[in-house]
C-alpha cells in the first residue's frame, strides 16, 4: 500500500521524482532496514536501522561542545502553554500534533463503544490535553530559560523525537523523526557565532561520514499565503542554512539533513528570556536530522552495512 | 506550581502520602535532575538522568536474549489501525492520547489565529489524523506478525517512549515514559513460560541494582465499572505479575516498576496471529519502567550517584 507507484500527496501521475522515492522506500522495507506500518510516512526501526543512528549520534557528540553544554532530553509531548510561546501554530499549523484524550464518564464510554461497534469515529468522545506533539527537539526547552540569562548565555544539546505531520512516500520525510540539536542563548553575536560555526562543523560531521554536502541557503515551511513572504524574508536575511545531500541524483535539489537556523530574537522575545545585560535574548540552533542521515548513509554507501567504507564505519564505531 | 502541596486529583486535604510524594518530586526538581514543566507528570531530563537510565538499560540488555531476540524501535506515535486491534479504548480510554492536526485552507487558518488572538481555544479547527501515541512499548509491533508464525514463535527486544494521560504529582506517574520490553509471541506454553521467567530475571536485574522489591499478583487499571470485572478476572487468573518497590515507606502498597504479563490470545485474536501450527497464538512481555526504575534507585540510593554503592554503579558502568 505505501509502496504503490502513485503520488498519495497530489493523486497525479508519479513523476520519475516519485517512482525514485518509492524505489527507496520498497528497497528499505524488503531488506528489513525500515519496517512498514499502514501510515503514509511512518516506520518501525530494525536494530541495524539503530545501530547507523547510534553510530552517528557518536560523530555528532564527538564533534559537539561536550560538557560545556548542559544535556537536556525531553519525552514526545510538551505542554500546550510551551507550543503556544513559540508560535509554531501561526507558522506551520498543518504540521502539527495536538493530543486528545478521554475524560468522560461510564456512561459516555459506553456510548463511545456503541459508536465504535457501530464502525463510527469516536474521536467526538475525546477532548484536548494540555499537551501537544513536540514540533521540534528543542521547542521544549525554552520556557527553562524565561527571566534573565546567565553571563555569557546558556549552550543546550538536546536529543529526542519530533513529529510533523507531512504523509509522503519518500522515506526521507517521516511524520516521527528524532533530531539532535545544539541551541544556543544568548546575545546577538552569539547567535549568530553559533548558526555560523555549526555550518562548518555539521560539513566536517558529514565528510567523516563521506556524505557529499553542499550548504543552501533556505527557509522553513511557513504555512499559506502569509507565510510566503516569511519564508522570503528568512532567505534575505541569510537566517537558516541547510546541508543538502542528493539522494535522488537531479531529480530533485537535495534533501536537507542537517540544519543551522538563527531564531534572531523570535523564542527570546516569546519566552521572555534576557541577556545578563538586559536585552531580549537572540537564539539559534544546529539540528542534526538523525534519519535523514542515516539515509543519506544507505544511499551514498549502500544497504549493506558491511561494504561501507572503512573510515566511515571507524568514524561511526560500527 | 506542581509542587504546591494539593492533592490536584481530588482537591481534598492531602494525604501523608500525597505530602511525600510532593516532597519526593521537589527534591528531584530543586536538585536538577528532572526538569518542571507547566503539565503535571510531564518532566524535562537532565543528562545525569540519562545516564542513569542509560545504566539501567545496559543491565536490563545483560540479562536479555541478545542476538535471539529481534530489535525493533517505533516512534512515539503508531497507526490508529493497531491501536484499534489492541482495544486500549475499550480498556483504558482515560490514558490514551489521539492526535488532531490542522488540514483546513488558507481562510480556515485566518479564522483559528483570530479565535487564538481572542484567548479562545483553537482546537476545534483540527481534525483527527491516523496514529495515536504509544500506548504499551509493545503495541506497535504485533501488527507485523498478522498471519502465520515461524515455527518456534517469535522473541522481541523493544524500547521506546510511552504515554498515559494521568496528571499526578508523585514523580513516579509520568504521563511519558520509557519501557523496555521484552516479547514472545507463540504457543500458549511458550508464552506462559516467558513470562515466568521474567518474573524470576526482572527480581534478579532488580537485585544487581540494590533495589528491594516484591512480586505482587496485579491488574491493569481497567476502565469504569466494566472494568472491576477484567480486574478481578486477570487477578483470579494469575496473568500479570509486578516488581514493586516502596518509594514512600508504609504510605502505600508500593510502585510497579517491573511487570510481567501474559496476555493469553488477546493480540493473537485481535491482530489475527497463528502459530506454525494454526492454533491462534499468545503472548506474553515483560516491561521494564525505566524511569520509575531511576526513581526507585534515587530513593534507594540517594540523590548523589557518587555515593551510590560501588556494586550498583559497576553493574551499570556508571
Amino acid at each position: 500500500m505505501t509502496t504503490d507507484f502513485v503520488n498519495a500527496e497530489t493523486d497525479s501521475t508519479p513523476s520519475e521524482l516519485d517512482l525514485a522515492r518509492a524505489e527507496f522506500q520498497r528497497e528499505l522495507l524488503s531488506a528489513g532496514i525500515l519496517i512498514e506500518t499502514d501510515v503514509l510516512g511512518l516506520y518501525g526501526r530494525s536494530g541495524l536501522f539503530e545501530d547507523i543512528i547510534d553510530g552517528i549520534d557518536r560523530v555528532v557528540v564527538a564533534a559537539g561542545p561536550g560538557s560545556a553544554a548542559t544535556r537536556l532530553r525531553f519525552p514526545p509531548v510538551f505542554p500546550r502553554t510551551s507550543f503556544e510561546r513559540t508560535d509554531y501554530i501561526a507558522s506551520f499549523p498543518n504540521l502539527t500534533g495536538a493530543i486528545n484524550t478521554f475524560n468522560g464518564s461510564n456512561r459516555d464510554h459506553s456510548q463511545l463503544l456503541a459508536d465504535r461497534a457501530n464502525g463510527e469515529s469516536w474521536d467526538r468522545y475525546l477532548e484536548p490535553t494540555e499537551t501537544m506533539l513536540v514540533s521540534a527537539a528543542c521547542h521544549p526547552a525554552y520556557a527553562q530559560y524565561t527571566g534573565e540569562l546567565p553571563e555569557g548565555g546558556v549552550l543546550l544539546d538536546i536529543y529526542g523525537f519530533c513529529f510533523r505531520h507531512e504523509p509522503a512516500i519518500d522515506p526521507a520525510r517521516m511524520q516521527a523523526f528524532r533530531m539532535h540539536e545544539f541551541v544556543t542563548i544568548g546575545d546577538a553575536d552569539a547567535a549568530a557565532a553559533h548558526r555560523k560555526k555549526w555550518i562548518e562543523r555539521g560539513m566536517g560531521i558529514l565528510g567523516d561520514l563521506g556524505l557529499d554536502a553542499t550548504p543552501v541557503i533556505a527557509n522553513d515551511p511557513f504555512f499559506g499565503r502569509a507565510g510566503r513572504m516569511l519564508a522570503a524574508n528568512q532567505r534575505d536575511e541569510n537566517l537558516k542554512t541547510e546541508l543538502t545531500v542528493r539522494l535522488y541524483g537531479d531529480l530533485d535539489e537535495g534533501t536537507a539533513i542537517v540544519s543551522s537556523n538563527n531564531h534572531l530574537d523570535h523564542f527570546g522575545k516569546t519566552f521572555d528570556i534576557t541577556t545578563a545585560h538586559g536585552e531580549v535574548a537572540h537564539s539559534s540552533c544546529v539540528g542534526f536530522g538523525m534519519e535523514r542521515i542515516a539515509l543519506s548513509l544507505l544511499r551514498t554507501h549502500g544497504l549493506d552495512i558491511a561494504a561501507w567504507p572503512g573510515g566511515v564505519r571507524g568514524h561511526m564505531g560500527l
